[in-house]
């Protein structure tokens, strides 16, 4: 560190949510911080998590998937945005981030005294020829939204092909369905969604079959080839073969490491940068925030990947705030994610009893299903919870819930107790709502609670 | 205790909610002990809180509202269900109730090991002449429910008015609109609910007249004028008198303890009865549970009268465990209550600002007015969330939030916070999730903690 702290230059690599994040969050405890941050792509602040909706249509304005412009970021935050600016080198030792100017091609220097290393993840590729081809996409920037957008409303492709069953994957078949294409999923397991617990897959495997998404099981895609005009016809793989007019790639993603790597930045057991609790990595100084980095989990103590947008906004303020000269730590972490598949609600909190197992805890889970109101409310649905408990410690690790309207918004009190540590007597006793409209007198979670409770 | 566990005799007094599910607990914990529950009216286990949803028509079929018939709880759970039968006395001396037959109108006495008093409450009285005229209703007992749908469908009312502005008053108000009658509401003070904050009594407010109702402020009833053929014809108050085809008293609750204090068993500051953690009274072997006994406050530790259906269950089976001879302890509780009032919905959890100046903590409140969802996804509302902390302790004391639809479930997750007495801190950095149909990246609750951190 050279300068007071009032003098502070702060570097941030990446603009996507950490580094947003991050900046806005330094140049909040430190108004004289001066804050630079650098983003390859024209974008920053993008809500990537959106985009299946833009597609869809379901938000008519893509645009409104920007809360930031770079300008915004400059004028109303004090900070220096340059995008198309990608950072090829960090020197530490110097102090020095080598940077360059996409536009002019040129390279700069520019000097820092706190660096946050905040450039996301990719999205894993399929490594198969034609995954280049001008009808294959991914899902993980404003280009490959717009790119997506513009391919579906110029050449209106019939067939869809899908690679991948996770998150994006229901979310663009949801989204592509609405479009009005044939949807075929294309998922290297039995059933979608590998982190849920069996029986929300196959509730969820339902209800794509129910809404005409043909989903192919234990296939892996062995060839994508291409025609005469450049695209992919069909999607060959090891169950069969399908006819694409379009491609989407949804196989998850990895965090970006090369530039951290090339700085002799440590990474983690997982692969993505290890910080400590500061948000610091081995290196004094040097930040890592979001998707290309760690977190601890709330549940087992141990270092995790968790490349969700909210931990990487959470993770960015930690981050911003301690370059800032500030003391924030980065409190234990969960997963908690929800996506909705067509009628069909799904959330996921905590470790799946998979996880638990391999973290060696003595896994008991209960699944209960339960009106989401008073049965005989108009609008009362049916949902389903499942609970992942440790027999040791009676703690609560982790929940699945899926089900009817009502069903998602209550998995965040069950991720409070597994974020919390409770055990799953305190979730028995928790006093809910019972109002007619909202919930019955026993809430579905703590049905599930209480029946989980006999086995512990 | 004269015999031992296995034989021990358990009389249960009363059997709306409190009573029968200390008896189903009772037989759970020690099934082969003999449960006898009595009941003074016809009906056990009604759920009262449906009523109003009977009577509007949103529940179709009244009889919904009975979860258990006094057979179905004697064939299925093994208790000895004796309703139209009033306990009169309790001889704790000589363990004994005298119990009136209401049938037979014979008096019996029944021995008991333990005893279980779960009288409930009563609604409270306006003491205004023409109270007990045929077209004036209470809504507390089933017979209440069957009254009121009956004059309705009979006697087709046009104008009604409601005296009262608490959660029995809102509920009315949007049922009896929707029955197509004009509805004025008669309230003392200035804005209706008066345990909430006042923006969202503000909000409510405007709900109500959005929809027609009239709200009669700072209002006192002076008279209920009876006409020729038994009805009240009009409502008088110092604000004026108010044409009435039908009126609904909705003054609260008062709690049922002139058996209890008969027996000497102490009432506590509430005027409810007091119990232990374990729901004993003063006189061992006497155990209460429900809207005639206090509980502990989670947020102040002191005791609380707090008649809600979700307490008085849990209070339930604290006491039929016990009294079958287990070891259950009653965690403290918090208020948690909801109510859609058109449509506009409501909540408040753990403690109100006032409540907590009274309690002496140093009160510090923040709203924020927030979207449920992303703003660009369809039924994105807006929703505003008030919190109430403690300066001192930053601990989080209580909480409203009102607004479209997704904003009660939000309210359990505060309500696990205030219980578990978790500081607001704590809560700014809940993983909650993030997903375009559920919330926005920041939830509306995450936003409310961070803006409130900023003053603490």
């Amino acid at each position: 560190m050279t300068g007071p702290k009032a003098q502070r230059r702060i570097v941030v690599v990446g603009g996507l949510a950490a580094g947003p994040s991050a900046a806005v969050k330094a140049v909040r405890v430190n108004p004289r911080a001066s804050v630079t941050m650098f983003e390859a792509t024209e974008t920053v602040s993008y809500g990537i998590c959106e985009s299946p909706y833009a597609i869809s249509g379901l938000i008519g304005d893509e645009s409104a998937l920007m809360p930031y412009t770079p300008e915004r970021l400059r004028e109303e935050k004090g900070i220096d945005v340059r995008t198309l600016h990608r950072v090829e080198k960090i020197l530490p030792s110097k102090h020095i981030v080598v940077v360059r100017d996409l536009r002019r091609q040129t390279l700069v220097e520019t000097a820092y005294d706190a660096l946050i290393i905040a450039t996301g993840s990719s999205p894993r590729a399929l490594q198969v020829k034609g995954e280049e081809a001008r009808n294959v996409f991914h899902l993980s920037s404003r280009q490959d939204t717009l790119d997506i957008m513009h391919y579906i409303a110029s050449e209106k492709p019939a067939q869809a092909v899908i690679v991948g069953g996770g998150y994006i994957g229901m979310e663009m078949s949801d989204a592509l369905r609405t479009k009005g294409l044939d949807v075929t999923l294309v998922h290297r397991h039995r059933l979608p969604l590998a982190g849920l617990e069996d029986r929300t897959r196959e509730a969820i495997l339902e209800e794509l079959d129910r809404n005409g998404v043909h989903f192919v099981t234990n296939a892996s895609v062995s060839a994508l080839p291409v025609g005469k005009d450049g695209r992919v016809t069909h999607v060959a793989t090891n169950r069969g073969t399908f006819g694409a007019d379009i491609v989407i790639l949804a196989l998850g993603v990895e965090p970006n490491v090369a530039l951290a790597k090339s700085a002799k930045v440590r990474l983690g057991p997982t692969g993505a940068i290890a910080t400590d609790e500061r948000q610091q990595t081995n290196i004094d100084g040097i930040y890592a925030a979001g998707d290309c980095s760690e977190v601890r989990s709330a549940v087992t103590g141990l270092p995790v990947y968790l490349p969700l947008a909210t931990i990487a906004s959470r993770a960015g303020w930690v981050a911003g705030e301690n370059a800032a000269g500030g003391r924030a730590r980065m409190k234990g972490a969960i997963r908690a994610a929800a996506v909705q598949i067509f009628a069909l609600e799904v959330a996921q909190v905590g470790v799946s009893a998979d996880e638990a197992r391999r973290a060696k805890y003595a896994v008991v889970t209960e699944t209960i299903s339960c009106w989401t109101k008073v049965k005989s409310m108009p609008g009362s649905a049916k949902m389903s919870v499942t609970l992942i408990a440790d027999q040791k410690s009676k703690r609560l690790l982790g929940a699945n819930v899926f089900g009817g309207p009502g069903s998602v918004l209550r998995a965040n009190t069950l991720g409070v107790a597994i974020q919390q540590r409770l055990a799953v007597e305190d979730v028995a006793r928790f006093d809910m709502i019972y109002a007619p409209q909202f919930a019955p007198l026993w809430d579905p979670l703590l049905v599930a609670a209480n029946q989980l409770l006999k086995k512990l």
